[in-house]
């Protein structure tokens, strides 16, 4: 599948290497078409990968996942357009974090709406679905990393894209649990998590960590 | 052991429940000291049990317990009063949830503060240590009633009350996995826990659930 990665940093190179070692032709789209992590990343991966802008990216995929930062995702997309955007799958891993007062961040969206609700304000035809914002770059794509299974939410307003985002997290990222939390409003539930994410990250001094949902 | 617990919801009924069980003497203050709650439970629950006001379970207890609201724990503190609250440990389980606007809650209180750092500033002398508010409140007190067993967050700012409260936890409660997440400013982040555990209640449709942090 012709897939298209919005975001160059540790989150894009980890979904993107992991799409092109399960046999798909990848582009990594940054402000630049010759942006330097994205060329290390083209180097380093060679057959199926290329960059280009976040329009090219977009453009390229039939299916796209959204690895900006939380404060980079809104103008990435409006630099993609709704033209190259169109009706595909949007899978939005980032989180509206605001690192400018320091460690842990705060959450620049709480309580009435999400990053993920506003991108899907934005961009109405786009089938957002959140997910895979809750752990670590390196367990998004290797949960098995982890002693035991864990739990991978997500959330969005189309039915039938969340089906196939979760046989994509089944069956191409081996996440065995997930736990459909509803529309895309519950994303408020999973961003905020991220506040405790990031306290549990100081406390353990180490990101490979992740919930296991017992019901 | 004397025990207080500020509070005759669900939260101080099962708490305090568990307490008498465990042989200890438990009064349960409320703000009136004929509170309808209070004296069912007492009645129900015989030797070792009873009832007054928040000053009075507080100057009865050696050690506390705040199963209040989130929007009724400073006011119920205030009730009970500096002298009656003293040094003694605060087990704080209280969450800031803000029901005006129906389901699910907001949290009243984000990112810079917390419920739990907002009591710690209004009673300096006193130990507050913030625990058990990300579960249900059977599953405080008996963490056996899930499959698997599952983690429990706890902050504060005295090392000596928290390694006391891990004991609790431990050896009356039945939580063999404590995360200390450091001081008590850590109570943003399970706070803001609630934000998904909302949405999860709402998903599962059943408040029998907690996670287990593998890491």
């Amino acid at each position: 599948m012709k897939i298209g990665v919005l975001g160059s940093g540790m989150v894009g190179v980890a979904i993107a290497t992991k799409l092109v070692k399960l046999g798909h032709e990848v582009k990594m789209g940054s402000r630049s078409a010759t942006n330097e992590d994205g060329a290390k990343w083209v180097a380093a991966t060679g057959k199926g990968a290329s960059q280009g802008t976040f329009k090219d990216a977009a453009a390229f995929g039939e299916l796209l996942f959204n690895c900006t930062s939380g404060s980079g995702s809104l103008p990435a997309l409006e630099s993609a357009g709704k033209d190259a955007l169109g009706g595909k799958i949007l899978v939005d891993i980032a989180n509206p974090l605001d690192f400018s007062g320091g460690m842990p961040p705060r959450l620049s969206v709480v309580n009435d709406d999400s990053l993920g609700e506003q991108i899907q304000r934005a961009y109405p035809n786009v089938k957002v679905v959140k997910t895979l914002n809750t752990v670590n770059a390196n367990l998004m794509v290797e949960p098995g990393l982890l002693k035991d299974a864990t739990t991978m939410f997500l959330c969005g307003d189309d039915a039938a894209s969340k089906g196939k985002v979760q046989e994509i997290l089944k069956g191409w990222f081996g996440w065995q649990d997930t736990v459909d939390l509803g529309p895309i409003a519950m994303a408020r539930g999973t961003e905020m998590y991220l506040a405790l994410w990031v306290r549990l990250y100081g406390a353990l001094q180490n990101p490979m960590f992740n919930v296991k949902l017992v019901r």
